[in-house]
């Protein structure tokens, strides 16, 4: 499996085969080699406030975190290429959060929400990634720096 | 209303009326102005890894966020009591997360999961409150800080 | 006073009034409306680890800090133009660090190193600031997220 | 070399041969496999706000850090005891802070102030410590989370 392969995979299991995932309905809009986009609408079961109508902050960690693993695990997959699929499987299988903050900047106001990052560090051992949530508008609602498990 | 009224309706609002602790199901089994417990059961819908079934790192950090929430909520009521309604209105009605960092400790794995915590400081402005979460063997999940809005 | 005339106060404050400042020598390069550059030279005192010869963790931390307050105070001295001095020194002598978040990303090594930083947001009450550290050569060394009380 | 030879090393290590801790003047008080305390005696050099006459924020981490530091590695040397001596210098020299949280409480007064923590979780690869200052009154100033590379 070439890198390309891989990938298409890993956006079926973050979209498809994690429950929560699913309950959420959070759709991964671009995962390339390049750029990594996850995509949540705002519906009525996602509010936390009900008279705001705002997204509810347990929502925005769960889109940052998720996004942060995901940019995490893109870039160990473009690390192991050419390696055999057995260790690509094993060390993905590794992969996990081991802390997250999350500043949560403004409301959550919007029709829909789009989040994506930037690796500051990836090591043998552990990655950290900055993460940033938007609405539609560009507004700039929550922003989460997160420490990863790589190896 | 006295404090313990009051209490009764934060209870309501935390566990009916935010549509999205509905979702997740989570309940306050204990709301008292001494001590805070937040629930929640496992199920299907709230796993992040199919393999290894264990509860979403996004469930975790919504739970450990609700639980530093309102205890930072019931220190102010107990500040305000006395205090005419409005106010004390103006004042519940402004609380919200600043930041909120969560350490994911071990794999969120059991039947259900009790998170409580601890007031570090609460000020005229903000409160910092640190949280845990615990399975029911009393296995120490997740452990939170985070940094409220109260005034 | 105009804003410059501020600056140039707020830049001999932090760097010849703040003892602790002092004692680690750090000095501030830039500081206008639009930039703030904080610079700290290596030398012996400063090593954390007397193997490696690398700065202190300690050290990347105080001068993460001090350059997300500075930030703060720049952008809060600019929110204040023209409001009267009492006022504005009032307000100024109120800012402090909330909490902070440090990624040690990179080993500290290097002749020197500078800081910078931009807001994520700053509100009546807090402030928000992302800022790095990186040496001569443009090595990212450390990340912090600050939040910082300003109002 | 048994445990308690190996932990009056560390405790020489940390006390004279880091060379910030020696500017800063961080005592270790107390460093046995149950408990470490570390401490710092105030003085005009480490204060920040010259007005309030406050211990420096970056003192307060470089102290939390190093403090979290050293609960890591006693914990490792525990896990370490009876192996050879050159696996257990490997180990310890890769021990490292890979992320920390810090929370300014209250104002940094006191004569002194005395820092201890508590291991949340320490795994192969990471260990998560909390940690705590507090003045001679026992007034909790600040207290932090740290996440530490282990092996």
């Amino acid at each position: 499996m070439n890198l390309d392969e891989m990938l298409v995979i890993l956006k079926d299991i973050y979209e498809n085969r994690m429950p929560f995932n699913r309950l959420l309905d959070i759709r991964i809009e671009r995962l390339t080699a390049a750029e990594v986009v996850v995509r949540i609408d705002m519906r009525e079961a996602l509010v936390g406030n009900f008279i705001r109508n705002i997204l509810h902050g347990g929502v925005i960690s769960a889109v940052l975190d998720l996004t942060g693993g995901i940019i995490a695990s893109v870039e160990l997959l473009k690390q192991l290429e050419g390696k055999d699929e057995e260790e690509t499987a094993r060390r993905m299988a590794r992969i996990g959060t081991i802390d997250l903050r999350i500043d949560y900047l403004r409301a959550g106001k919007g029709e829909y929400f789009l989040a994506s990052g930037s690796i500051l560090r990836q090591g043998n051992k552990v990655a950290v990634i900055r993460t940033q949530l938007m609405n539609e508008r560009q507004t700039l609602i929550a922003a989460g720096t997160g420490t990863y498990l790589v190896g």
